[in-house]
């Protein structure tokens, strides 16, 4: 294990997030709160801290998937516990654990809440709770890859961007990396442009507008509402409904489309299927509503649109309490919080690439037992996939079942129904935000004993990060010189 | 595809389903039922519609692993929509469906009923439905397999017992098929005895003793009292719990013991872990039961032996509803329900088996992400696991999902609580009975709609026969001549 080189990138992230820290500093100082000068504190301290690391220079450069994935989990609870010291010690939430959860929920882009009354926090607070989203949305590794120039040796540039990038598989959208995370970027920057000025179009204020379109970006769902999105105009929540879905595209579709590769464009499997398992999921949950009266009474069409898109692609905005709706509708809720969005995308879930990968190998496996003799190779895009990557990600759905019922039990001591409880998982380590019951729509994750918010932060951190990097974190073998 | 094969093995099953109708005959005689008259007529004419198939003898006896699987399916359909036949034709059960549904859950060994109060149906009635456990226990074609002198060409005997068989892999006894079956019988016999001497001994009258061993062995569930076991004395409740574990555990572990393989016994890692799981689950349960004030008070301490047993030798019985103990106690039997007990015994449940080789899947990717160079093979039990099994055992997890969650939401349509929604087909799915809310000890099967009914026949079926004979019946590709 290389701990010089590790030591190294955690600085430069360090220094990073002293940079982003100064932005709800002015952020604060424009609405003239006091408790903006937390930010400039924390960032201070963090800029000189961080600067031990970056000052010594490692020189063995080595740099494998190991030393990718610890750099990426180290630097991921970093960003959190430092990002939530300014809301504890302004007091503006008085238990570091609660800023810390609060923090990771803002980072991982869940979007899960401990806060009661989302109104008392001040702007600057509000502000960096949803800007945490936008970093995290497209990763903080990628964004340094993308704007420092990183000496290129022991490839860690490549190591760092598949231990941070969603996906089965990372494509290199240029045989540079340095250029792949800036056209990530490139494309991310515009389309949240795009998503603030409808908005402004639509009513919406320009804080709010601003805090809202990061939450979409990143798919996170903080709001600035209690109410989340319920009380914003008819024309915001379609804007928000469309853009939503957007930011779960994969984004190497927006590439191809970008460099007028129409036609691989349009072939992308995986985000076909996203439209298609979309528009089920909206299309039955009308009917079940139109049938159980709900349609017009407490749900309109546009509350299954939104609903849908919001849970799907991970965000966690609502306009209506989907707690209340009949059972089938929020039994799909809670499967497509499993799908997710597609891989590359700011979404997170299983990813609907993984599940192309299992339909596709569940296909190959039933043909060879009805015809022994058939031999086909297992192709996505036309490319065929290889069998390290299909064993990679069978293990994943596994170490996710485990952790997933792991987390449930431990949850379970708390003593909250069984709704609530496996939701409260699937809600945090989808990096969703809302559940059903306690911790719908309209309810909050303050209830929770310690030890489960403590499991709770691991698994938003585990569900963003696609489990591998705090597993190999933890792993005793990983530290080992010789095994 | 060699229907002519197909036929007459089909037709060889209703030969033996034939015969097996004549002991409720016997039985109701004794009692003076004139209901027992059904089983003769069904018998009678199952008898003659098999001589159809059995006496077109196929010429071609080409026979591959599709067909050992289409076969498979067909014989358990039919076993159980003729088995059905006395309790509709007596109006003992009035609808057909529901007829099916309860001989469907008897053969799987699943134990859901949708009878409201049991003690209605005549004693042969009952002694048909627990004898129903026994057979599917542990096979009807392999029972077949052991008796009949069936030609040894193209290779069906091996086929069929794979696809009867639970488990990853199957491991033949003995290298011959026939002696393999005759030993799995012999052993099948010699505990179902012991278990029926014991409970005797405990104090319980000869019928319901022989109708609860059935149970017992079979892992199915079916009681003759709607109190299941609540009003037994405190041995027989003893008695059940150690034996229940006893069918749970892998067969070919007490072949070993039989032919004195002592270290082999001793090193099978499946029993071991299936014990550790067990002891786990008890003890967490009686550790927060006493927290929580309910030890002593609804529950005592052979209440948490015997559930726990009981769900996760996906058996059924019930000491005491479990429904109303805490969060957690639910959560973690919800959980056994899906490791199930050993492959090879008569349990359900996905087997620990299975998940003895996820976990050291795991573990090798882990290890090859954090040392790229180190090449480790995956065993069990001291035997590498080959790919093709690794694979198709992956492939089993993500097919289980799928049934699982579209399942789920078929059955959402009936507008029940999630809960009730999600442990009713957990519950069948793999065969165990009872689930939680209105599917619980206390609650049963009655109130669905008749599509949920069918969907839980078929996860039954599917839970039972592992999911693929039925997936490959219904496959369109397996009916073609060439693809």
């Amino acid at each position: 294990m290389n701990l010089g080189m590790i030591a190294y990138i955690v600085g430069c992230v360090m220094e990073v997030e002293a940079a982003l820290l100064l932005l709800p500093v002015m952020v604060g100082l424009y609405y003239g709160e006091t408790t903006a000068m937390s930010f400039l504190a924390v960032a201070a301290g963090e800029a000189l801290l961080g600067l031990v690391f970056v000052l010594r220079k490692p020189k063995n450069t080595t740099f494998f998937a190991r030393e990718g994935l610890v750099t990426t989990a180290l630097s991921w609870f970093l960003l959190s516990a430092v990002g939530a010291l300014p809301f504890s010690v302004t007091g503006q939430i008085p238990h570091y654990l609660d800023a810390l959860f609060e923090m990771v929920s803002g980072f991982t882009t869940t979007g899960a809440s401990i806060l009661l009354h989302v109104e008392d926090l001040d702007r600057c607070m509000l502000f960096w709770r949803s800007f945490s989203h936008w970093v995290g949305g497209m990763g903080v590794l990628v964004f340094m890859l993308a704007i420092l120039p990183l000496a290129s040796a022991g490839g860690q540039k490549l190591y760092l961007m598949r231990a941070e990038s969603p996906g089965p598989t990372v494509d290199k959208l240029s045989p540079s990396i340095r250029t792949s995370a800036g056209w990530l970027y490139g494309i991310y920057f515009v389309l949240t442009s795009l998503c603030f000025t409808f908005l402004k179009f639509g009513g919406m204020g320009t804080f709010d507008a601003v805090c809202l379109t990061f939450g979409a970006a990143g798919t996170g769902g903080f709001g600035t509402l209690s109410t989340s999105f319920a009380s914003y105009s008819l024309m915001c929540k379609w804007v928000a409904t469309v853009f939503m879905m957007l930011f779960g595209v994969n984004f190497n579709f927006y590439y191809l489309l970008a460099v007028k590769r129409w036609r691989d464009a349009v072939k992308t499997e995986e985000v076909r299927w996203y439209f298609i398992i979309y528009l089920f999921a909206v299309i039955t949950i009308l009917l079940v509503l139109y049938r159980a009266g709900n349609l017009g009474r407490d749900a309109s069409v546009v509350d299954g649109f939104f609903s849908v898109a919001s849970i799907m692609t991970t965000t966690g905005f609502a306009t209506v309490d989907f707690n209340l709706w009949p059972t089938y509708c929020r039994m799909i809720l809670v499967a497509i919080m499993f799908t997710g969005a597609c891989a590359g995308s700011t979404g997170g879930g299983i990813k609907i690439g993984r599940f192309l990968i299992y339909f596709k190998a569940v296909a190959k496996e039933l043909r060879r037992m009805a015809h022994p003799r058939s031999v086909r190779r297992l192709r996505i895009d036309g490319k065929s996939v290889e069998d390290g990557t299909l064993q990679n990600t069978f293990v994943y759905l596994v170490v996710f079942v485990v952790i997933y019922i792991v987390s449930v039990l431990i949850l379970a001591l708390d003593g909250f129904d069984p709704t609530t409880t496996f939701t409260a998982v699937a809600a945090t380590f989808n990096n969703i935000g809302p559940g059903l019951n306690l911790v719908g729509p309209a309810g909050n994750y303050s209830q929770f004993s310690f030890l489960s918010k403590v499991v709770l932060i691991f698994d938003m951190l585990a569900g963003r990060l696609e489990i591998y990097p705090l597993l190999i974190f933890f792993l005793p073998s990983t530290w080992k010189k010789h095994a």
